[in-house]
């Protein structure tokens, strides 16, 4: 029988144009960290300047920390978090992709507590401590589109010295607001735009197959599935696409809500123990290599729920085989990605070896062994294997 | 271009015996008003006891308020509001129907505020004061399926002199906590099973073909219209079946969550307008009564958006008049309201005669403007009074 939990508490401010109403909201304090990446992006094209202006506006003071790498590490979150404290910050700000949003959230919980961050961390050899203090208030201006950082509380920080990339979050790692503005997303080039809003696909399909799925999940999961088989191509082929770069958006903060209500499952475990050995690869990029291999084999296990979203992606299962029905998904999610010229990544092609697939998958049920248990049938470290090596190029 | 805030802040626990989960969430107050109905459901099927077992438990104190009416007067909620005020109670919990959850709001928001409710009601002959100060925090446990009031911030109240029936609402008015327990809705006999339902009908289409929608709100919308039209007429002919209770409950849970992402349109006036002056009528009975003129009118303006609710109604549209097709929603609601045993109520076993059709459209322009103004085209008096003629029996 149906049962869950249900609890957004994230304000979000969606639209093209939407970072000018920051101005008008109220800021949940006097002195903010402002975190960006160590790129050029939002400084170059004005999105620091606007997110500044509407801080002045306010009278907000602030500080600028913006080295953020794109597989934000612990030691680079707890430096930015150590800053924050030692200045008295009493609110977090992150402008930029999800992976600043993240260690935004970062910044915040350990702003407030002590010690390190693995002494939270619940997976891996994170000691799993409870956390002492609420996260210091969270602001979003997310720059990309996929990840659903803007709407979930969780963060992916990357632990370099163990080869630990894993995904934690407490109830107040939640963004009381975020600012989902698509007209800052057009920047982004083609193929992380592909393979960010691949990233969208995946919380969405493997939400919707996840145990952990609840009727409002699913209804974010046939939507997500809805807004990137018609809209991804679109924005991957032009950029200046601003219907499609707003639906992508859509289906970004979609994403997040989707976390919020439901789970990703073991492939986003299996795409992070890829990227722990190969931290150039884009997390979109991991899970679209490993998509077809893994969505194969669970396919029988759910073929109801495989049916009904190869049926979004516009397949017919008319006149088909029964058994055969749910493996449409796969091939109309193939067809997607062709059509977002992301059909043939290889994982040769990031320096990728097949002799670690075993250590990759032996990664992923340490790190991130939760997600394991978000699938309707537990693999095991074998068939985790054969899905690696089924996917390997 | 899509463009929409999107902020839910209540907490919901959903599902068949969650009632007992309330012990072991974090109250936020010490010392809470419980609002209940004058009726005996609630202390006779023991909800009312249940929920003072699990204040006990974390050592919260309680006084107890048990003279809401069904149609909550002004007065009422003004003098509970005074009791609250005068014997420094923290926060509010309703125990009850959507009249009761109604109800603790505007006790929470008139125990922290002067003068009188309807300083502050911005329609009708509210005087749209700001509202000085937030809510108590408010906890509905909701023992009834359609209206949506545990996730939403508005209050219908009846002000009687006036004979203005209002919905009212600020952000603060938000339940921080609620409690969907399925179970305690196997209680509710089987005529008002079936207009509470209607209810989370009338939100979906509303909400649906409203101009406040957003890609939310639709998903939600969508998914009320599937649960309801399968899962209604099996509640309403067995309330035993709890299954079919817990598909309704969060149909009217979701209910809710339209009236959050997007706003019904002057249907909902129209039926204040109604039961303003026969407060015997049920708030959904009144939209039944009018639901098949009202959408009759409305169909031609947003034909693709009709199309798509017959489609999720079950009809088929193929091979038919372009014109045609967006009646077909019409045809399949008013099935569905035969299979409920509601397909011939009549204003006239309510007391209503014909010639009070001007005077309550009078009454829903003035006292619900604000709902017309959510409408994609704009209804005269005369066309409003048309409506009501049509709908009379």
């Amino acid at each position: 029988m149906i049962s869950f939990d249900f609890s957004v508490p994230t304000k979000v401010l969606f639209g093209a144009g939407k970072l000018e109403s920051l101005r008008r909201e109220k800021m949940p304090g006097k002195f903010a960290l402002v975190v960006i990446s160590n790129g050029k992006t939002v400084k170059e094209r004005g999105y620091l300047d606007r997110v500044l202006a509407a801080l002045k506006t306010q009278g907000i003071d602030y500080l600028i920390w913006d080295a953020i790498s794109a597989n934000p590490g612990k030691d680079e979150v707890m430096a930015a978090a150590q800053y924050a404290r030692d200045n008295f910050c009493d609110f977090v700000i992150g402008v930029g992709g999800a992976s600043v949003i993240d260690s935004a959230k970062a910044v915040a919980l350990m702003a407030r507590n002590p010690g390190d961050l693995w002494d939270y961390v619940v997976t891996g050899s994170g000691k799993g401590l409870p956390v002492r203090n609420p996260a210091l208030p969270i602001i979003a201006v997310i720059t990309t589109a996929g990840t659903g950082s803007e709407t979930d509380q969780w963060m992916v920080i990357d632990h370099r010295e163990l080869n630990e990339i894993i995904g934690f979050g407490v109830p107040t790692t939640f963004p009381t607001l975020s600012v989902v503005d698509p007209e800052l997303t057009v920047s982004v080039p083609p193929f992380l735009t592909a393979v960010q809003g691949f990233d969208a696909f995946c919380h969405a399909a493997e939400g919707f197959i996840s145990k952990a799925a609840t009727p409002i999940s699913e209804a974010f999961s046939l939507q997500i599935l809805r807004l990137v088989s018609k809209f991804l191509p679109r924005a991957v082929q032009n950029g200046g696409d601003l219907e499609a770069r707003t639906n992508i958006a859509l289906a970004g903060m979609l994403s997040g809500l989707v976390q919020t209500t439901s789970s990703t499952t073991s492939l986003h475990s299996i795409a992070h123990g890829l990227t722990a050995y190969h931290p150039d690869l884009p997390h979109g990029a991991a899970l679209t290599i490993l998509s077809a291999a893994y969505f194969d084999f669970f396919a029988p296990y759910v073929p109801d729920r495989f049916i009904k979203m190869a049926h979004i992606l516009g397949a017919s299962t008319d006149n088909m085989d029964e058994a055969q029905k749910p493996f449409e998904f796969v091939k109309a999610m193939k067809i997607l990605q062709e059509n977002c010229g992301i059909a043939d990544l290889k994982m040769s092609d990031y320096g990728i070896t097949r002799d670690e697939m075993e250590k990759m998958a032996r990664n992923a049920h340490k790190t991130m062994s939760n997600l394991f248990a978000m699938d309707r049938y537990t693999l095991s470290l074998k068939e985790t294997v054969s899905i690696l090596e089924k996917s390997f190029r």
